[in-house]
């Protein structure tokens, strides 16, 4: 046998870590080491109580008991502590070079409608009409062709197509578009709105307690996809939207903000089908190429 | 506006405090703080992969679905990641004076049957007979008389009465005894036996990747209380039973383990009602009166 594994306050974290068995696959043992010891160095740096431990039981397990198939409270929960958008961060880090990342949210489908530049998304026409336009290119600056860029986003009230399947059109404010030759991309939709996360729960509560709002800022959801390129699931943020300063998931990064300029150009309006004056936002977007992020590292 | 909540790897835990409002009540705010802190920590430290972060929500989750009313799951996780433990000890300092404490597990009894000095909580008569002697004093050495010794304990098979309500007698192995004049109590009873948790949930998933078994060493519980002193929740462990160095709880504490001696005394085990030879086991408590905990700090 090893060393007895009697307790003591001091050494409490390594005794449980010498539990995990030497045959344990060793990421996990690696990560549950860790794991114990922060939990451990939390506990005793607040001297949690026996009541606050009760209730920190009491609140996992309502937690736990709220995820249903079309909830899934711990999600939450991991959002708004910070935990998702930093495990995509360090997953993805963008090393200055290509576009940061965010959190890619519940409301993505995996087959989006395949659409033609120029298309509007906006199924309904409903909401400030907005053109979007970008490129896609690699770390060096060279477009990447046939690039696919998935969007979507929620309407006018802060709503996405799946949450009012009775009042928005079937795959509203949605669309897969591949650039060009020269890496564009261009469409047609309306400026999203914010909307709070579903705060009826456990974590609603969490958030009530501390004083903080359950609003995201507008955005715009894009992933990105070409052979060959490192993945990129992104937001593009409306500068100087309602919580644009405090998202309830941390998912705003200075670099993903971009101003959704007033245009008032009657031709242009004419040619796009837009009433005068309209928005206008560009979204360039660098990918990782193959390899982009060693050469950069 | 305090300033915005963007995000960055490097400063992620600090943007989620900072969300906290200020109307925050101080102390759930330290606690939040702290646990950000500490959790972002162990994430930036491992390195935490998309494919671990979704397989631990998926066993928060499902440790959160199997909690029903006669189990508590996260309660158990708390307790084989040596949480439980530390929460007791932090709170229950024995300050090298007192008798060390150790969880209070999911046996306890509110209304334990009171008994007389010398009786056989061991209702079933199964088992290795063993006499328990004992002398409740305060840090001073002074006899504490009208201390309550709530004690409960397993039978030779490593069940509790409520466990087996068809096969044990009800209340058997529990008993309140009040320690006498000189602060002693003294009952008979028969030695207890290892247990595992309940291993066939989440947790019990957890044990076995990391090559753990889900046992606790023999222990006898014993709750002890007195007006005026700080009450005790410990445990009496079996001197060189099975599991002795490696409970699955981390609940074994050195100064808690006594050895349950073999006595051959033909005379005092008929005086007793013992086969010859028995066991015999002698455990000392040591509580903090009032200012007990202070003078010694
Ligand atoms: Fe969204
Ligand atoms: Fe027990």
């Amino acid at each position: 046998m090893n060393d007895p594994l009697l307790f003591s306050e001091v050494r409490s974290a390594e005794t449980v870590a010498a539990s995990f068995g030497e045959e344990t696959e060793p990421r996990l043992k690696q990560v549950m080491t860790s794991l114990v010891r922060h939990l451990h160095d939390f506990i005793k740096e607040v001297e949690l109580t026996d009541a606050e431990w009760e209730a920190a039981i009491d609140f996992l397990t309502r937690t736990g008991q709220s995820c249903t198939p079309v909830r899934q409270e711990f999600i939450l929960l991991s959002d708004v502590l910070g935990v998702s958008m930093l495990v995509e961060t360090i997953n993805n880090r963008s090393l200055d070079v290509a576009t940061e990342s965010t959190v890619l949210g519940p409301f993505h489908m995996v087959e989006s409608p395949p659409r033609e530049h120029g298309e509007n998304i906006a199924l309904d026409g409903k909401g400030e009409q907005c053109l979007v336009t970008g490129r896609v290119t690699n770390e060096s600056g060279e477009p990447v062709p046939g690039a696919q860029v998935d969007v979507w986003q929620a309407n006018d009230e802060g709503f996405y197509d799946v949450q009012q399947p009775e009042v928005q059109p079937e795959r509203n404010l949605r669309g897969v578009f591949t650039a060009d030759d020269t890496g564009e991309f261009w469409f047609r939709s309306i400026v999203p709105r914010y909307y709070p996360i579903p705060d009826d729960g456990p974590v609603g509560q969490l958030l009530e307690a501390t004083h903080r709002h359950p609003h995201r800022p507008a955005h715009m959801h894009f992933q990105v996809t070409a052979p060959q390129h490192r993945p990129l699931t992104t937001h593009l943020f409306v500068d100087g939207c309602p919580y644009i300063g405090s998202d309830v998931v941390f998912g705003v990064k200075e670099s993903l903000i971009r101003r959704f300029d007033l245009v008032d150009d009657p031709d242009r309006a004419a040619e796009l089908g837009f009433d005068n004056p309209f928005r206008a936002v560009h979204f360039d977007i660098t990918l990782f190429s193959e390899n982009g992020k060693e050469v950069h590292q």
